[in-house]
């Protein structure tokens, strides 16, 4: 929960505007909400510095719509992931405000702009064009998180000058998300020109063995170059979010 | 290579007392250096932040000294991972002032002591007492960078209270490492009560369908909590140089 | 078959109502029952205390119903698991007093209601929502089995509190049941609280290395915690039915 | 920790014979203790009703002996488990008083004989000859809980009718363990005659398409028979726990 | 080829009613005939004593039925499997005489009736319900190539005593087909009963572990039996063949 | 990029047809192009002799009809492979010189006639009717890139002498691109008749065990025939480009 | 158990020469004997044509020796298989009458010479003479149950010649059994040339991506020839008992 | 076989130095010698240019000599790979013009000079220095066979400029053989800036995720350059020779 919620609430009873019976129960509330489907983690933005962030692939529609209203009343953004473009268009229904991004497949709920709090920058790199889904839900994570964050598509190793020409933006970011399918080998090259933090993100992009993104995954894995880690296949959200938490540290 | 021997070098040519010929000569081998069984990357320091460390695995004793010997004309530390006992002995002889650290399998060779280069500071947790081994290397490596790190061993989820007796250490962390094996439940658990990056390692410790590590090594692959990236089963080595330079970020 | 069956059977012999040539016939069919596509186990609600269970996802609508037509001559509860909607449909257009469990894909057929046979009490937890269909599989069998059952959803490890939250109702279940995708470190996180034992039950929830629930069942089968045994990926049905077995040890 | 030590503890406080300060002292030990490469969690006699068990494998002999030691000032039963003869010899010698299994690589420690804590009984069953190791530590996990457990071995699918000439001893137990390596079809086949919950125990008893025990262990986790929950491959401790938190019901 | 049709040729050559040019051109054709997407080995039926089968899974039903087409002026008998209803309705509008077998997906042409060439005789045993679109491919098989078949359906382990109902039909067979899914304990079960040749199939029947067949594949090779050989996964057709060839060895 | 295009430009510079400025944006977009989406890799037919090739499987046809226009500026020769016909609909739509080869699924848009490039000559085998797809896939690309090649579908080893009626095509090939799926036993027989180089491509035809071309893949890395060398299952297009950069070696 | 075994027992007390009392005693004991350690299934000679057969891996020799001595009492051939020569040493000691052949890894007890007790002969084909150790487990198992058995050895497909050269012997065979490693093709080119049954034994032979055995059981499995039946990797011993249960077919 | 080998023989008979009868037992020796453990397939060295290499791994030092000794009366070279030092020693014993290459495992007997037999020449690249082993293999292989080799070792991706260095020997090479473990990353990025062909050799180096060269293995597989084919993990000598085999094209 946005800690302003939690101030206003306390200042209500201080002003005496509030009954304590009632404050009481705001409060339990405000820490976790149980709508028989869910628990609603509401502590999670004041302990992590974001709030929870819906897992929309199993869920119904309007199990989604019904958790973002209930986390609305207390958050400023609210993502949605692994959102289908029929249950998004349901979602969208039910609360207009938030935006659906195809590409990306996720839905984005903003009460206000997003403020930068980082000083550092992340940079986004896909190998290929097909990876651009997974880039996008990494670019989109990182920003809505506060974040300055750029991108380059298709700059895989089969030609590996489209990657120099990039050099200067690789060598400023001050965290990196690398996102590959096929062998994954992008990963390894970037971080093996700067000293930065690399995230790498295996896709299920490929045939044959590539077996759905566990070639790429192996390759990352047993990267040569060690300023590297690892999140799951197709995982632009993790990245994403891993890479705005390190960025973070750069205040 | 570290930075001040490139300028000494210059300087030398600059005061006339080396000749230009002998300086190129020089040059072309402070950059990278063909010694027929290995291309030692001498720019590494300068490009990376940190010198080339030595995956003693599958080298020969003759194969690491050789290795350290001519890097350390260039380099202040030197690292040698996955080092067995018999190896490190030999190497030892022909290189006395390198230190091996048998519980991590380490060499270390410092030339002069290491000055904390970050602000922040990186936490170790181990799920148990036979992931240590691996934890060791971790904290090792880190510190080896320039980073002020502690440790805390054997706190793993069948037991979580013990975890939680350390909540302060653990929320104060810039970077956490989380090592486990059997199940790798410990970086999700730990990933939920902090919003900092954790680098989780799973460990081979395990038997039966812990198929070596890779039990774990999935575990945290799927962790449902964002702020998690994973690197090689057993990897502390990596774990501890992933940690340290996104813990450079805090400088 | 439902042991009241047998007796009338044998008491209209006794009271010459019935000719011994039939009963002879009648008995034989009493204990199984080959109707070619199927040999019905008549004989399991005595041996095992509970009918057949029938497993609804191969078979067609028409197998579905007369199994439970032959069935109902003798018993006063059936199951058929994992019947998708379609089938269910066809299936209640003959046996107009099944009813569909939707959520859980059960056909349930209670010619009288269910009393409780135990004294002890089971409780389902599951880590998400996305788990609800496997945990509400578990729920139905174990109370159609005789049974007081509860349950608590999305308690994952991401935000602890919320299990610790319910921890009253945790220690005093008799027996637990834990159903978790993804990582599946629930269960090993809930058996270190308790002494009880924990059936754990892998969901196919998550994407790219979770494999389709292999992550979870791993993580399951490597639990650090040691009263946890772990059925099949998905199998509620077999996690609730392993439960009522042991609570009827509470009798 | 045995409650009874607790209880000491307070009386001394209360009569007066033991300071406040020193008692504090205690006490935190008494909960939990650190001793560098291990947290003990003493906690784990009360909240589980049985003490941590030393897990051997990756362990040192001092690091067993050490754990051992500091346990024993509370508890009254002490196991540890896959501990192989060599190790098993060196931590004889420090603790002369624990006894080593060497068919079961267990070493107990009891302080004094352990009273039968169930009325019901457990019965363990293996496949092949092969099994035995593993049905044993089953077995002495088992009785070391405070179990009757009773053993009959070789009785595999091959030659079924001598596995039927127990059926008496079978259908009276309370609790099965069924241990079986290759295909693992003995479970299901038990599971099949009888209505009480039965433990799956995968070995790794094969050879080529056995995978070190994973063909039993996915005969087991697909058993067509529902009273059937598994453990990990060879894992005869977690059976034989797991039985005995089971058996615990029928007190 | 059936041997008549290379006979009868030849007598016409020996007539003088076909000429020496014209009678190479057929001979050739007789042995192989490229109709560019398939090379038909029409020597098939006098090398092996059965003509090639078509495997229909990847080919059209325009090819199904040209194969048919050139083939069946040959051969009497022409079977193609895992032809799937859409392709099958295509196939028997081109060759009407041809009949579909819809529960086993399988294509039988016969231009007159098979006769028993075989002394001995070959049960078909299913574990479920389920198991029998492949059971019934393995029947339908072994009759096409002149057996005496019989079958018996859902006779599982998890009901034994089914099994042993029908004990003598199952000792007078001189070769056994036994199809299972799940864990595949059938055959090993089966083939501790008898003494004759058992060909055991796996089926992809199942969910979550069973790995859609994988885990009974592999319990049938574990066999602790050792009168049991296996088949593809779901191949019903290669079981009823290899059954076939065996039994022949009875005349 | 076809080398006449940029000698092309660099003669309108020196016959002062078009201004520096405007050459030298001509020439950095002839070297590598950011299209967004895709950064097209124009130099590559100058490095590799052949231009960059479309993997349409990924993409949309939007972006597939955009990539090929801005190459055809350049390039007298374009594919896209593993497009769909849906898909390539669309592309034919937008681009109606390129054809649609559907039982390849591939696109080829030539500018002008393809002349031959080498001496030798590159024949493609498959081991059955079902495999047709992946050896046209095969056949097509060898061709695009300026080679005789030729092919022979359906001699696969159930019977051999088909393929040994065929000995005199296969002996006199330069390269030989071999298609199986199942066992994937073909490149090994053909492979020990003969001293060129083969290039074996498994495929995903078969069922069960086949696990979708992974038996076939691992009987071709293993082969006992040491001029053997394999490309990912399925990877017609990667083989036929491997033989034709083979087959260059002989002009 | 042989059964002149039963029929001088039952004489000795038709004969009164053997009180009821102990004749009762024998015959249980005739039928299995539990020895704590094995229970010996006396019965299955009399069951299934040929004696249980012990499986040495993971015995000790005194369990391997036990048994041989129980079995001896009553049976004419004891066959012991996969024990390792140290073992070897130690049974042959305790049971001097036994041979131990150490290619093959068994040991064989012969009270007389075996009979041949069937018409047909079995051949045993390798793929290369680093098969043999188990072609010859296979002919050894085949010749101890009474068959006519020859083999030849290192006929594998990369010269395929050699196979053809021993045409006539490969024809003239009632069971072939085809054992090979690597890529396992043998099984499929041989069992194309023959109608009779071929028995597949994938072997352990090879490196890499042979994965131990599992690519030539996958090729094995996949096999295009219909009349093929697998065994486990490396289970010579099957393969040959197989055949055996095969051939009695001929008598 | 050496061809002079059989025009030696026929002019003897043609110059009636030999009788006929002693020359057709000769003749069917110089193709095919069966030699119990072994077929030696002497007519390789006509058919494919290369007699016959001998996989040493599983065979006995006995065997690999023996076999040795009847390949030298007809060839001009051998090669035995995979032997381990102690039964190299012992060949040489046996066969003491035979050289033992330790790094490589290869036993290499030359009976003359090796003469250059291709215009072409071929570089071998490793990724690191443990790669060596490995890549030493297949450079001995191809000079064996008549080629011009040279070889750059340790320059993998983490240092990508080590490579680049090295630029002009890499463009012209008319094969690669590019040799790595890990992620296996190398093949890609050298296939990329080159239009030659590229064999990948993936190798077991790397622990943990890289599963004994899997890793690298699928990563070759799946690469994104198009000028690629793979061969086994660690298999030096098939890339050796495959690369000779093609090279023999630019005679």
């Amino acid at each position: 929960m946005d800690k302003t919620v939690l101030l206003n609430l306390l200042q209500s009873v201080a002003d005496g505007k509030e009954a304590v019976n009632n404050a009481a129960d705001s409060l339990s509330h405000l820490i976790m909400e149980d709508i028989d489907y869910a628990h609603i983690d509401h502590q999670r933005s004041t302990r992590k510095g974001f709030p929870e962030v819906i897992f929309g692939q199993n869920k119904t529609a309007g199990q989604i719509s019904g958790i973002i209203s209930k986390m609305s009343k207390q958050e400023n953004i609210i993502l949605a992931t692994r959102v289908n473009p029929v249950k998004a268009a349901d979602v969208i229904k039910t609360i207009p405000k938030a935006v659906y991004h195809k590409d990306a497949r996720m839905i984005i709920l903003k009460k206000k702009a997003i403020s930068i709090k980082a000083k550092g920058n992340i940079l986004v790199l896909s190998a290929g064009t097909s990876d651009i889904p997974v880039a996008k839900e990494a670019y989109l994570t990182a920003k809505a998180m506060g974040n300055q964050v750029e991108y380059i598509f298709d700059v895989g190793v089969a030609g590996i000058h489209r990657l120099f020409a990039h050099k200067d933006l690789i060598e400023k970011a001050s965290v990196l998300i690398v996102v590959a399918g096929m062998e994954g080998a992008l990963p390894s090259v970037v971080a093996g020109l700067v000293g930065c933090p690399v995230i790498a993100v295996p896709t299920s992009i490929g045939y044959g063995a590539s077996f759905k993104g566990i070639s790429a995954l192996l390759g990352m894995l047993n990267s040569c170059s060690s300023n590297v880690a690892v999140v799951n296949i197709d995982n632009g959200f993790g990245a994403g979010y891993m890479a705005a938490v390190i960025n973070r540290l750069t205040i």
